[in-house]
């Protein structure tokens, strides 16, 4: 399976590349932002396209057009303004969903927020109400299109290595506070091939379960 | 006919109020954000509503229920951040769009912005990206509903006292720069109850056309 993991840079997008690197199932590409993020993908062994969410939507279904499947895992992160907000994590985000449909790549799989559809929770967390927006926003767009579309929505993300165990549910009222980006790198790869999450949106934190336990349960 | 005007205190809405009052089509009613907005309205003879668009869709869908029409024409203004843009333009707009058609309030006319489908104009004005990604995707979400929808798109705004001739199209590539906001106001009066507008898109500057004429030829 082609897979493009748009927004591979980010840290969530590195663990992404590198597990399907190193599994026989897929074969991946980093699309980047820059030139100068290319030798971290090379020294993985992974392809790169260079592009940005930017461009325009026909330039972004360019590359699109040439894989199997599209991961979108890209953020304006926490450092840029909320105009980036919404030119990524919005805007970004819809033109990949629509240019992946119009051009017949089936397979998305978002990597979303927790609580992105209960408004009462955007203003809880200082200055994220823009960006729980955009993600609500954007995820819509894709339960309105035509893919096989699959949303992960985890809690605060964490650096450790492993992945350790996890709980996923259908609705944010009984997850926990974090997961480790590890967990939802190993979850984007093990719901890609996975039918019976098409058209699932997962929330998801450190739980209990093993993934594939984990993935069972809520998309039975 | 009992219409609402949703951004009644803006230099469009204030218009748009005063000449419903002095109308005998039209029973205006200021949905305003504060409590001091009230004797500016209550001076003009128009009734208000004071409620807020941060507020949930429900509390927005209980003032929206009672009556026959919507006009939008709240921004958040140029002098608050990006997040307000976010919040208003988009986020606002979206729950009044969706709690007009959850409650059969069928007739909606919004005060959009012109170029605002045309990606490649959005960066050519220094800072307003976010303002036509908010106003793209509120108009988007009010195309695909139901309601008989109107949307007026004006260009940069102007204060002169009278509507003056104007320019309408389907398309912005022949529209001037500036219209006055009276002649924006004119125009929601005319449209609201001419059926032919309904499903339309109007980008509109100064011209050489009376509104009445003006709409003909782009309604015809």
């Amino acid at each position: 399976m082609k897979v493009l993991i748009i927004g591979a840079h980010g840290k969530v997008g590195q663990r992404i590349s590198k597990a399907m690197r190193a599994s026989e199932d897929f074969e991946p590409t980093a699309f980047i932002r820059k030139e100068e993020q290319k030798p971290l993908f090379e020294e993985m062994g992974v392809g790169t396209v260079v592009e940005s969410l930017e461009n325009t939507p026909e330039a972004i279904g360019e590359v699109i057009k040439n894989y199997d499947a599209v991961v979108f895992t890209a953020g304006s992160g926490g450092k840029t303004g909320h105009d980036k907000t919404m030119e990524i994590d919005l805007d970004g985000a819809i033109k990949s969903i629509n240019e992946a449909e119009k051009h017949g790549v089936k397979r998305f799989v978002m990597v979303g927020a927790s609580h992105s559809d209960d408004r009462s929770y955007w203003g809880k967390v200082d200055g994220m109400k823009p960006y729980y927006t955009a993600k609500h926003y954007a995820d819509l767009e894709l339960k309105r299109s035509s893919l096989d579309y699959t949303i992960l929505r985890p809690v605060l993300l964490t650096d450790e290595d492993e992945a350790g165990k996890v709980l996923m549910t259908e609705t944010p009222d009984e997850v926990g506070s974090e997961i480790p980006r590890q967990a939802v790198a190993e979850t984007v790869l093990s719901v890609l091939k996975d039918s019976k999450t098409y058209g699932k949106v997962i929330e998801m934190s450190k739980g209990e379960d093993k993934i594939s336990d984990a993935l069972a349960k809520v998309c039975s």
